[in-house]
């Protein structure tokens, strides 16, 4: 039988590897890295620097392949065809690494950024090539330290407010309206800044760019004080790096 | 200066410490332990056989200390007297603690149990006790696999739907009523089953006891055809330890 271990990594810090994903990296002996591109190239730096570090001196191998580029312009509610095309061209791809460069008997493993539950494809596209029933493997999962557990420990903040839910939503999601009845709500996968719709409500905004690596920035503060910082701020991060992931968490007192 | 590590040691497993948590703990001279009293017995033995293995064989200390109980009896809201009270309370014994135990250069660390970040009080308390001014320390937040997390990778399930939100309460909020925009709701600190209201809707239910542990109970399916087994389990498990700790996930399809 094939096993595929499912690992989280972090959401940058290499330090953010559990006792149980360093053991799971060095038991494995093909790593499959989905590259999205050039401009996440530091991502999958990352990956290798884990793999250098913990993957032992025994022989392993590396897979990359391209991860293939959603269509983001197209509007995308849940089950659209843009996403479920996307889904169906990852889960080609991973159905034939599985196939082609995993023989039986070994382990391959996915290295997720940050924690596999969180706004993360792996676990799925698996479900869907198993569901196909072509190939057989068995599967795990290895949770992570998310980049909302790294945003708040930086903050050194909660999630939640004594007694009280917390909402994590996309930026997509946000911008269509602040939820009525969650009084802190962290934001992902956000592209446009949709806490600026906000910029005067009574809210506290705790931001983040690059959590976790040398080029984290932090700000917080009253959102009505901090929101034009944190646009420009984010923007010449964006352009002198190429690219940028933050996220944010906003409060209601 | 003093400085205090909170440190994230996971929900159980010890190989959910991560590398910057076992560094940290290293680096400690002086461990705080809440106790809360016998039937949590267990949740201190893991603290303990944490630092056996990753205190080092320098010199530490272990310091103990019983946790105020809180008054569940009393209705919670938010801010109620009951909460304010106890939390008073802890940031009593913990700047004592802070005071009396941790001398001016040292290194003291609160081994938090999860994510810190998630229905944990150690940052308020801390922050309370800077407030008052009585004590002068620096703090630094370790993020942790919190229960959450690991819950999602032992189901093998993502937290949220492809581009929907989640969001994280308590079985009190939930037993309030079912959140109508949020499709995945994660629920702790459920002391009274709040699951067994919605036993009649179309949901799927991730449930997990003391996960991560080698008492780990799982069980998932449509919430109409497991709410019996799991209310049953958990009484049985309960009976069985003394206490009992789970988490789940409701999920709308
Ligand atoms: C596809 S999601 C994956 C999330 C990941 N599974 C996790 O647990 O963090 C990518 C989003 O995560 C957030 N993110 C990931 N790493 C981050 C970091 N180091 N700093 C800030 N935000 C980060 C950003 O909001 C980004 O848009
Ligand atoms: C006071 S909260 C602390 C949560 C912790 N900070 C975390 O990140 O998991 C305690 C609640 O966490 C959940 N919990 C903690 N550890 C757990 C475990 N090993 N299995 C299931 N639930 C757990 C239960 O819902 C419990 O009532």
């Amino acid at each position: 039988m094939r096993r595929i271990l499912v690992i989280g990594i972090g959401a940058g810090d290499p330090d953010h590897l559990t006792l149980q994903a360093v053991k799971a990296i060095a038991s494995a002996d093909v790593f499959f890295i989905l590259d999205k591109g050039e401009e996440k190239a530091d991502l999958v730096e990352l990956r290798r620097a884990i793999l250098a570090e913990h993957a032992g001196d025994r022989p392993y191998r590396v897979v990359q392949a391209r991860d293939p580029e959603r269509d983001r312009t197209a509007p995308t509610p849940a089950y659209s065809p843009a996403v479920g095309d996307w889904r169906q061209r990852r889960a080609d791809i991973c159905e034939r690494l599985i196939r082609e460069e995993l023989a039986e008997g070994e382990r391959g493993a996915f290295l997720v950024w940050g924690d596999p539950a969180l706004y993360d494809s792996t676990i799925g596209i698996l479900d869907d090539i198993l569901a196909r029933g072509a190939v057989a493997f068995d599967y795990e999962v290895v949770p992570g330290v998310s980049s909302v557990s790294a945003l708040a420990a930086r903050h050194r903040t909660g999630l939640n407010q004594v007694g009280r839910p917390v909402r994590i939503t996309t930026g997509r999601r946000l911008s269509e309206g602040l939820p009525a009845d969650a009084d802190d709500v962290v934001v992902m996968l956000d592209a446009h800044q949709a806490f600026t719709r906000y910029r005067d409500e009574d809210l506290h905004i705790f931001w983040g760019a690059y959590v976790g690596t040398p080029d984290e920035i932090l700000i917080s503060g009253p959102l009505p004080e901090v929101a034009d910082r944190i646009v420009r701020t984010r923007a010449e991060a964006r352009e002198r790096k190429g690219w940028i992931m933050d996220t944010y968490l906003l409060r209601r007192e």
